[in-house]
């Protein structure tokens, strides 16, 4: 390594955990570190756990924090990004808490923040899947649906840098209740905790179902890895809410190509990632089928390809817009 | 006039008629000329009438076309916007219309061709309702709903060129078939068309219509003014068709909202221009109720304001870009 090597670093703030990494200009990642975030501590006490694993990634690269020349962060949202804040978090419990400002003063280095799916996204189309391409949307099935837009080679944050909230729009109309409280949203019918709903209406009507001894007992979240398995042993309610899912989300996806004409459209989140082409084909074949061939020709629907590093590559991309600035 | 002083012209050809106009690089108009389409005559009739129009409105602005830089033209699409070929459109019958290079040709200047939404949106964003806007959509409400988008002052086009196409979201998803062929669009909701096809049905049920008998007999198309008169005269079929158009345009708008995240929405076409803040503040009412406050924040949705000089307006845009080149 030349003694002359510059870096930066890239953080991605999680809801359990947060991953830093020392990242240098080409994406090449030289050291990383890894800390839960205990969020119900709170923001002082997270900010140290923050603090201390930047400093554990640098030690990790075998590097001095004189090397690092910015700092980029994913955090969950909704943000005030201009001014790096995190207004406020179901996940995290943080209000107002003022990241950038508290990360700066730390590490004396410029700091830029954006919410985790725009980072994520940004880093996919940088350095993973998208690499190479200028027009992307992301789209990341989970707990909810996750949506960033990238215009240009740039994430679009619009007039109110709320751009991007792709499960947040009408697919139906008067339809089913979303988590954020207006109805027909397209998350109500794609999302994980749409698919369980389906599920657990199926089990209600007494169809038998693989997982239903494990939705009873369990106390947290559905996890995908239990989707996939009993999709892959053909239980036909899994079947059934999973292939939902995946239709809403073609339907989705025709309508973003209409509106954006994207080069690509990445899939990602803990669905995509544990039912991979099994889910990625039907809504290729739905967004086909509801589309002018016109728009569709030549355009990409691909599965995320950075895994858990995604999100870090991309705060280190915005580490790097910090110093253009 | 500075002898000095340059010009552009722009070009507006629409299914019925071809306006022109000699326009300086701010928008103000020295000369104007309209001629008919003619479009059934065959592309090449409608060429000679083109260039005859543009010579027209070079004379009534007094100057000659030697002082003419540039020539924009929206025209209906789909179009390939890079080399200004109208691929075929429904409204003209011309396949792979070389309007473009034709236009090059008959008088040696730079020449540039967009869909007639966009220009219309174009003009309004520069020279009308959102001046000064850099991030706008437009909705144009006539016998389709039309759509354009304008991200950071630049028209959005997209890897195909296909961007922009507003009234091809799925709102409803396996809702009523749109004029495209698929289900639950937009435009299949919102659109003059649909707006009609509910008033039909409700005369089929037999309830009292004022426009019953113009409907039955009329053979052209439903006049935005009619419904205009029979909504303030209080006509509950027509009201209840209307005000459903609005109410699904309200959810249509949240979408882009959360999408796009404009600082501005501009509504035009017939539909608008006949009912005005009737329409217009039922579009709102519903955006507002279907929308995370922080994205709606100062966001304005407003009527176009250009009327007719929209198109050419814009067109003059594209002429001054073809310069900038």
């Amino acid at each position: 390594m030349s003694p002359k090597k510059r870096f930066v670093v890239g953080l991605d703030i999680g809801g359990t955990k947060i991953l830093a990494g020392v990242v240098d200009v080409n994406g090449k990642i030289y050291g990383t570190a890894k800390n839960k975030t205990l969020a119900h501590e709170g923001f002082d006490a997270s900010m140290t756990r923050i603090i201390a694993v930047i400093h554990d990634a640098i030690k990790d690269a075998g590097i001095t924090l004189e090397k690092i020349d910015a700092i980029g962060v994913g955090s969950p949202g909704p943000l005030d990004i201009r001014n790096g804040i995190v207004i406020e978090t179901p996940n995290l419990g943080w209000k107002n808490a003022p990241l950038k400002a508290r990360i700066e003063t730390a590490f004396n280095k410029p700091v830029k923040v954006d919410n985790d799916v725009n980072t994520g996204l940004l880093g996919e189309s940088v350095y993973g899947a998208g690499k190479g391409i200028n027009d992307v949307i992301g789209l990341f099935v989970g707990t909810g649906l996750g949506g960033g837009i990238i215009v240009n080679g740039s994430l679009l944050h619009g007039f109110n840098q709320n751009a991007g909230e792709l499960g947040h729009v009408v697919i139906k109309a008067d339809g089913a209740r979303c988590g954020c409280g207006h109805k027909g949203h397209l998350e109500a019918y794609v999302s994980k905790t749409a698919i369980e709903r389906q599920i657990r209406k199926a089990i209600a009507k007494g169809k038998p179902c693989s997982l239903t001894e494990k939705l009873m007992d369990h106390v947290g979240p559905l996890k995908s890895s239990w989707l996939a398995k009993a999709y892959n042993a053909g239980d036909p309610v899994i079947k059934k809410a999973i292939d939902r899912s995946a239709r809403y989300l073609g339907y989705g996806i025709a309508s973003f190509i209409n509106i954006l004409n994207p080069e690509m459209v990445i899939l990602g989140g803990g669905v995509v990632e544990a039912l991979q082409e099994k889910y990625i084909d039907q809504v290729i074949r739905v967004t086909q089928a509801n589309i002018f061939p016109v728009a569709f020709q030549n355009v990409k629907i691909i599965p995320a390809a950075l895994g858990d590093n995604a999100g870090l590559l991309g705060a280190s991309v915005l580490a790097c817009q910090a110093l253009k600035k």
